[in-house]
């Protein structure tokens, strides 16, 4: 099942560089890790912004709860979930 | 290039049934000839709304203007537009 | 799965009485039926408004579209959708 | 007497861990007998993100405030509230 | 208990005079009703808007939504409601 | 001369307690100090909102705005003011 | 007693001319009038758009009410109103 | 030509009361500099609220940005600015 | 002097077609004429919006106001109007 | 390829004067050199703000993303980005 979601990053300015860097590393380990598993189907940079936009696929609400919530950049996210499904008009093969 | 679109349709109340559907048909064949051609990279339905999330790939801006203006529902939609670029993370083959 | 959906009707002023007593009968009808089927899990009047707070109980996002798009009043409403899991602090039997 | 109540949780970037560790528990605890003595009817997240929604059933506007107020996170929430009442098309036995 | 609602009134331009000023001798004679009984027991107009604010005073949310839905100029407001309880520092004798 | 006023309290999460309840306290016994001149004719909690609707009784905008300067959060509220005038509908003895 | 005010006109599209075109003199006519009288105090066009800012100068709510309610183009006007009073650095001689 | 210019005040909370009370000193000594020349041909509080509405006569836009951010508290403040002409019903000798 | 202008059209979907291309042919017109005078200085299409961005040199607001309003289109656009000045890093040529 | 970007600047009140200063220095410096490279095409403030109004002529969007991240002030700047083309009605040399 699949979920467009929007994440806007917003790192406190006084968080030290090192934590912030250590943060971003965790995050895009897990990120790829997500991604290798067919969890985090889509994943595109939102141009001019420290932003996101991406498409998950998981079974239910629950998983994509606990998927959202395990990402080390939960806190300083801004995150915005709609749930997709497949458009009538739609004829790719895997979108949904 | 990348391009992320919601589109929103907001047809007016007393437009005759007729002339909606023609609208919609010719709307979904203009969307699956821009698939086919690869242009309309992804599309999806938002749950319980008369909306869609997509994903366009064209050369420059203008032509994304360009296909976005030919849609016969364009005049009845609301339309925001993002920039994309690949996200330094993401490992997906495709997503760029 | 559990959705939180709130529904705003705006009928237009314009709508003979006859024909907006006649969505209203079939919308109370459907929603009846899809209570009885336990689709459509709770439903709440906000008071002061021509509103409600619902909570659907579907397989999946899809199944959610479905169902409030066949709704009668559908073209008439202003919907949000909330995608719901189960809280940690919840001990409910049934908010699951 | 029924309110929906929507509860979006902001803890300080700042707070210490063990500080947030212990409001969350007292929160827990008295989610827990809040809803064993049937005063919060229902309780869940909202998937993505630290915010919940709920119904509450208490006797008044004043009993509802106290209940808010008395909850450990309250000063660290933005609360929403909306008064419900029973739905002319409802029939389910315990939705007023 | 005590309700505070904000009344903006929207009639449609289209609307004939007779029709309005019949809505309007109507709603006039209601919300005179009303206070008499005690149940509007506060009305202001707010100063340059076609608006009110006005406090309710009615036994539970139920009445609360009866009462505004019988209003003639009901269809045609927004309306916003919010629960009010007695304010700690109010020694007012009839702020409750 | 009345005005509306909506005050909601935002008081800084890293303010000593001791601090917080001292201005609390002057703050509450400035508003019955004011509520005994018949300046704060009326004064309600907003059911689960640190927040406040009130009436003034004042001879202009200018002793409104020195009355609620005066007040000791002042610092730490968003206010909301509305001029209001008697309403034509309005038939009580003491709303103007 | 000085009130700032935001007009902003909304005729609808469909007006005849030659209704719009009486309504527009006949606001002309009575803005000046009020100019004569002292109540309008200013009037200032907003570059682009078709709204004004005003200040006027009424002895109390009621009688900005009654003034902004005889304007013929108040039932197509968003009007915003914000009671002003002398500021403590002003040492002109007719701001207040 | 003129301006419309509202200015909010946001002191952070910790700022120094030394530091306030200097910077609302200059901030007053300027006001009343530039009406004296002026440039700040108006200037008005708004009731209930730590901010102003005033109007600027200056040559150009360049010249408008230079006034305002010589302003001691300009850091600290939201600006709204709005371009001002004559109005066609105006007929003050002053209002251009 | 420079001023940024944002215009979104809206022409209502009952227009008749001639009337509208009629409309958007006198603009074209009007608009060329303008940048041959070097009043309208930039000129561009939002891609995927019937909206523009642009930028006039005009000798004083009310010269803005008064090009703006002679636009064909001028009562179906939105317009968002900001002065602009010289940016201090600024080394461009013509940007003032 | 064009793109316009709105950017507004928010230092945090707390940082030491040097370290803006450095900022803003290198800032202006990076401004100067992509203006000189054409990639900064045009580059106005917003009078009255601290906020600046730009076109950036790049390749693609990925060179938006790399251009406007490489800026010293981009952690404390809100940036709005609307990709742009040639307006049909533009017979400007160089707006596209």
């Amino acid at each position: 099942m699949l979920f467009h979601v929007q994440m806007t990053v917003r790192l406190p300015h006084d968080m030290p560089a090192a934590e912030a860097d250590a943060l971003k590393l965790r995050e895009k380990a897990l990120a790829q890790e997500l991604q290798r598993e067919g969890v985090w189907r889509h994943l595109w940079r939102i141009a001019g912004r420290y932003a996101n936009v991406s498409v998950f696929d998981v079974p239910d609400n629950a998983a994509l709860h606990d998927t959202l919530t395990r990402l080390p950049l939960f806190p300083y996210m801004d995150i915005e979930v709609q749930p997709l499904c497949r458009h009538p008009s739609s004829d790719r093969d895997n979108d949904y």
